[in-house]
């Protein structure tokens, strides 16, 4: 139902009224499809990360909602209100950090109750329509924050990411590495180094089958190689996503961003953090306050069917860490390229 | 013929005029032990991280070399000369960081030519004494290193480490992890954190595991987690081995301490070095003089029989790098304590 046409990779697809993610715990070695026809489902898929990447979970919980509706249509007004209730209840309890996620959840809210006086199917399709428009618009957010973000780099430039703000974290074209591929579109030779990102190997697994695909240079390193790269010179700029910002400009983002950020900082390379301003959160004045998920040790001692920590050994698996916006050289937007993020600057982009 | 007592993992051991040595690959899931004959067996154990840390190389060449003396002992004294000359050339090509290696071989080349009088049995004999009184003295050295190093640690203390400098990788006891085992023995109550230490996972398989074992309280997590703990105020000090220390005490060690150095200086956490005086090399100015050897891309792309990263990408792999000396807090020696270490400091250890 929706266009997809010059998405390289498809996250997400709308297939015979059901939605379709690629399963990211697969990837590289299988290229999986699993379907969802209801908002539990999804929610599950959100939890056990089958889909991950703040924009990309945003989507995902829109077509949730859409998803619910669709299979309750034909109940009861007071019964299907109360399931589609319970549905996005679901969807927002599935992961706390990214704020896409609510963000989604509170536009689908409005369409339902604008539509409380149509019949259950009409309001289904526009629940439905709703959710297609995210999934458009982010793909136009993301193709807009590619070319502002362009700018910024430069011909020959080696680019450092952390984790994967990839196809593969948005509906399309992606966000940190969006601009990666904005960049090169518009000839420039870049080439991309990607740390591995422990531990669900977002980077290993994601931004380098990403960038291999699309035949753009990337080399991978374990997470702890950055700083030495960055004291030899060899690294010219870093861009991650963000999975919130707060209304001072700290970025909540993927474990190990902060010590990226700091190390960017001594070495005088530019940090720079693409997002969408669907991941921004005015609500939140520092990011101190933004909810960072613990994830499952069993992640920490593995991977896969990998194990090699001993029994006996306690774990901590912070999902995100909070770069103060003292050390991002700018944030790119849709909006444009925001430098010195503080409080004045991202309220001016709402206006 | 030497005693292990007090040792409680035995990373080398003699064992009928044969060399043995657990393989460090295969923890902590398998304890095996593997037999060594000859330098060539010994360097292509060191090549290959049977054995790792540098003392605990340093300790595995002695043998190395007197292994190639007991071998060769009934040949022409032309012909052992010079096959213990290759031999020792074999044990140097081994690893090119850890400078304990080369004066290990460096004290062993001192009893050869010293002994060149004497038949081969006995020379062999007075090499086997050397390097089993390099084994002896390592151990003594890490224990008082320990005694001195525990004193820097508080009762409560929660100490992360990174990678692992533990008993498996001396001949026993270790060095921050002897600093900790001596501090705990003294009766405070320390915690560890353990960096997980891609690739080769020794802070997860090796530290983990000596800790476990010892019933010291242990929490492991991936590299890029230590900057949130730290900004979360988690950690209190910080300490971690050495494979070679520069002249104005710039500290090569494991691949990603750099980053944990910078971090811990934001931080205002005492950032720790425990080191004998075997691993300051006062002919090498500073750090950036240090060879940093380069591993294979296979340890980046997976973990054992795992592999995760997709066809088509390049690896960077340098297994260590240099922390600047302003950013340690003190070395911890076998003579005492160095805060502030530089240049002079250094030198007027070896007085």
């Amino acid at each position: 139902m929706f266009s997809s046409e010059g998405v390289s990779v498809e996250t997400l697809r709308w297939r015979a009224d059901t939605l379709e993610m690629i399963d990211q715990r697969a990837l590289p070695e299988r290229v999986v499809y699993i379907s969802y026809n209801s908002a539990q489902g999804v929610a599950e898929g959100i939890r056990s990360m089958v889909v991950r990447g703040a924009p990309a979970i945003g989507v995902a919980a829109a077509f949730g909602v859409a998803l619910e509706a669709l299979r309750c249509q034909h109940l009861p007004k007071a019964v299907f209100d109360q399931t589609l209730e319970h549905g996005i209840e679901l969807l927002a309890a599935s992961r706390p950090t990214a704020v896409n996620l609510f963000w989604a959840l509170r536009r689908m809210r409005i369409v339902w109750q604008s539509g409380q006086q149509e019949s259950n199917p009409a309001l289904a399709l526009r629940l439905l329509a709703e959710a297609q428009a995210i999934y458009d618009e982010d793909i136009r957010i993301n193709r807009s924050m590619g070319q502002f973000g362009a700018e910024l780099l430069a011909d020959g430039a080696r680019v450092l990411t952390h984790c994967n703000a990839g196809a593969l974290a948005t509906a399309g074209h992606g966000t940190a590495l969006g601009v990666i591929r904005s960049a090169v579109a518009a000839g420039k030779r870049i080439s991309v180094i990607a740390d591995e990102t422990r531990p669900f190997l977002q980077g290993a697994r994601l931004t380098a089958w990403e960038m291999v695909q699309e035949g753009i240079p990337v080399t991978l390193i374990t997470d702890n190689m950055s700083g030495h790269l960055m004291q030899q010179g060899q690294i010219d700029a870093i861009i991650v996503g963000a999975d919130r910002v707060a209304a001072n400009g700290d970025v909540a983002n993927k474990i190990g961003t902060y010590m990226v950020a700091v190390l960017a900082q001594r070495h005088h390379i530019p940090f720079y953090v693409a997002c969408p301003l669907s991941t921004i959160d005015l609500t939140i004045a520092t990011g101190e306050q933004i909810p960072i998920e613990e994830r499952a040790a069993a992640e920490v001692l593995g991977f896969r069917e990998c194990r090699w920590a001993p029994n006996g050994v306690s774990v901590r698996n912070p999902s995100f860490d909070v770069t103060p916006a003292a050390l991002v050289t700018a944030l790119v937007t849709e909006k444009g390229v925001v430098r010195n993020p503080d409080r004045d600057a991202l309220a001016s982009l709402f206006l």
